[in-house]
């Protein structure tokens, strides 16, 4: 089979770029003096997850509980769930704990770690918890330098249910960063606010043995990672656009795109029409405003064989079934009569990668090599 | 069961209201004298699409062939594919039309036309087409008053394989309208110019037996539908914010929810956290910038009884799995506790909806009654 016999749209995974951008992450975890464990969150797939954890201690990372179960059932038995926890998770969470798997969460609060343990008593399971910093993201996590973070520590090391893992972060402010250098400064930021959380822990006569932080733009392009013990990154297995507008990838390395096929021309508007919309792509667009070299729109628009960009070509608006796409010049009608295939990078993978429930494969080339199943929902 | 029993984030179908809305359209088509072909690319329900269908004559509409198959399989068998057919998506639609589903399809185009035609006498089928018009929401279809329009007629009417069965137009540029006077305008504009087209084909001798408009804005406000003998349109079962602030519908119509629960507390930044983000809501926004009444955010924050909106709080932004709830005032923390749940009624349930692959259904109270599947993909 080849992508010629798919139906459109469907998603496209190129395993050798995959392959490829893997093995870079990997290497340079290693150069850095840090473990890798990977945030499954983008790929939701057990093929990938094997991939990614290859030449790794094989700990993965994980953004909901459906996900902490799907990898526990395919053998992944280290696992950081990474999305503040609440008591009413917790069942769940001690089936995984009963059956083997090592399932850490993480808290910013010190009336959730009481109640945490307390359940976790009845349960009949212990824990363990790392303490989430807001290193400057401002989504979830005590400050670094909070009064909150030794008391919150002592607390997870004393009581019955709950153990103290260590500090975990995620700079995801990188994302606003315009150049390398910028990202550089975040993660150095990064770094070192959670490195002193962590040694604040430490001079308290606490344990934390594991210093975790990561987004895929702080992991490309720290300068170094002294003191942090793990990273936890996970768009950098497929890559997409915006990662790229940022400097987080190339436009070679992007691994996901979706198959359309192009089904109306509209000569008098200059543009034409695929069968892939915000259904197909996801709605996340990114555009010039926020001061991204390009308005690349939902995705950029590829032959079928997804090498060469047809003429700057992007997809500039997404009904629900239909996609408008556009270049600056000319639009090429003669280059995409109706019925032609092409290929769409998103702007933002992990929205667009939620939208199916299985990867098709390929492997540098046109040929369909495998059909690996993703998982969606909670 | 009753909500306080799922886990979260949960998509929420209150029957109620569905029966409701439903019962609306339905009554409104009846007094409009046209047949009501519900469009069910937003509910993806057999369950959903028999309330729809109720009291009506069991034609629906759908967006994608996974529909068409899904539907079929379910007992509906008169269907339009509205989106732009071409030739490859053929071998699915013939083993449709085989099994005994009248399967319509629609194109703008000659060269389709005459494609469709001679590649369903190959397939051994004749598939009734439309031809679809752009009537102002110039994303596909010819202009009403075309040059194209009387010969693309002919050819569907004397090519073998094919047949014609009408004319059919979407004026989604309904949903630009920001009052109920700018809508009864563009229904009306919807309205003249697909009767035109349709009289000008049956001047040609030409038949016509289908006149199809159709949007939920249009549809809820149009003045009248002379000329039109069917009407599709979809969002209206559910309702959702957007279309509460183009006044397709009441705030208190919108059927559908997700419950959520409260993960994160942000004193210091006025804001809270729930564990409904991007993949749980979608990320399509509206603004106050696009002329709306308010800015909604990705959804309005209320109660976990969905009744009464919390100090005006919307979800203010979204990241994969975290939402960040906020309002115009001092958050009230102090009824908001960790773990309390809510519920976010959403901006655009279309995408919303496509998240989930199940209804958790209540009549009215807190009770889950049902569950019910829905489909996505292609």
């Amino acid at each position: 089979m080849t992508l010629a016999d798919l139906d459109t749209p469907s998603l496209i995974l190129d395993r050798s770029v995959l392959d490829r951008n893997a093995a870079a992450m990997t290497g340079r975890a290693h150069a850095l003096g840090v473990k890798l464990r990977p945030h499954l969150k983008t790929a939701k797939s057990a093929d990938v997850a094997k991939i990614a954890v290859k030449d790794n201690f094989g700990g993965i990372t994980v953004s909901t509980l459906k996900e902490a179960e799907y990898f526990a059932a395919a053998g992944f038995s280290d696992i950081v769930y990474a999305v503040s926890i609440v008591p009413a998770k917790l069942p769940r969470i001690a089936s995984l704990l009963r059956s083997g798997v090592d399932l850490a969460v993480v808290t910013d609060r010190i009336d959730v770690a009481r109640a945490l343990g307390e359940k976790c008593v009845q349960l009949g399971v212990e824990v363990p918890v790392m303490i989430e910093l807001d290193t400057g993201e401002h989504r979830s996590g005590l400050a670094p330098d909070s009064d909150e973070v030794v008391p919150l520590g002592a607390l997870l090391h004393g009581s019955p249910g709950v153990s103290l893992r260590g500090v975990l972060t995620h700079a995801g402010h990188s994302y606003g960063c315009r150049s390398i250098e910028a990202v550089r400064d975040v993660a150095e930021q990064e770094r070192a606010a959670t490195v002193g959380a962590a040694q604040r822990l430490r001079a308290a006569g606490l344990p934390c043995p594991v210093v975790s932080v990561g987004s895929t733009p702080t992991a490309v392009h720290a300068r170094n990672l002294e003191g942090v013990t793990e990273l936890r990154c996970g768009v950098y297995m497929f890559g997409d656009v915006f990662q790229s507008e940022i400097h987080s990838c190339g436009r070679g390395d992007i691994a996901v795109s979706v198959l359309a096929t192009v089904i109306g021309h509209r000569e008098d508007l200059g543009c034409a029409l695929i069968d892939a919309g915000a259904l197909a792509l996801s709605k996340d667009r990114s555009t010039g405003a926020e001061g991204l070299p390009e308005d690349v729109g939902f995705g950029l628009v590829t032959d079928a064989d997804g090498r060469e960009r047809i003429d700057g070509m992007r997809v500039n608006r997404v009904y629900q079934e239909h996609g408008l796409i556009g270049c600056d010049g000319a639009f090429p009608f003669h280059r995409l009569p109706i019925g032609t295939r092409v290929r769409v990078f998103p702007n933002h993978v992990c929205l667009t990668a939620a939208m199916y429930d299985a990867y098709q494969v390929i492997d540098g080339g046109d040929e369909v090599v495998a059909t690996w199943p993703r998982i969606n929902g909670w």
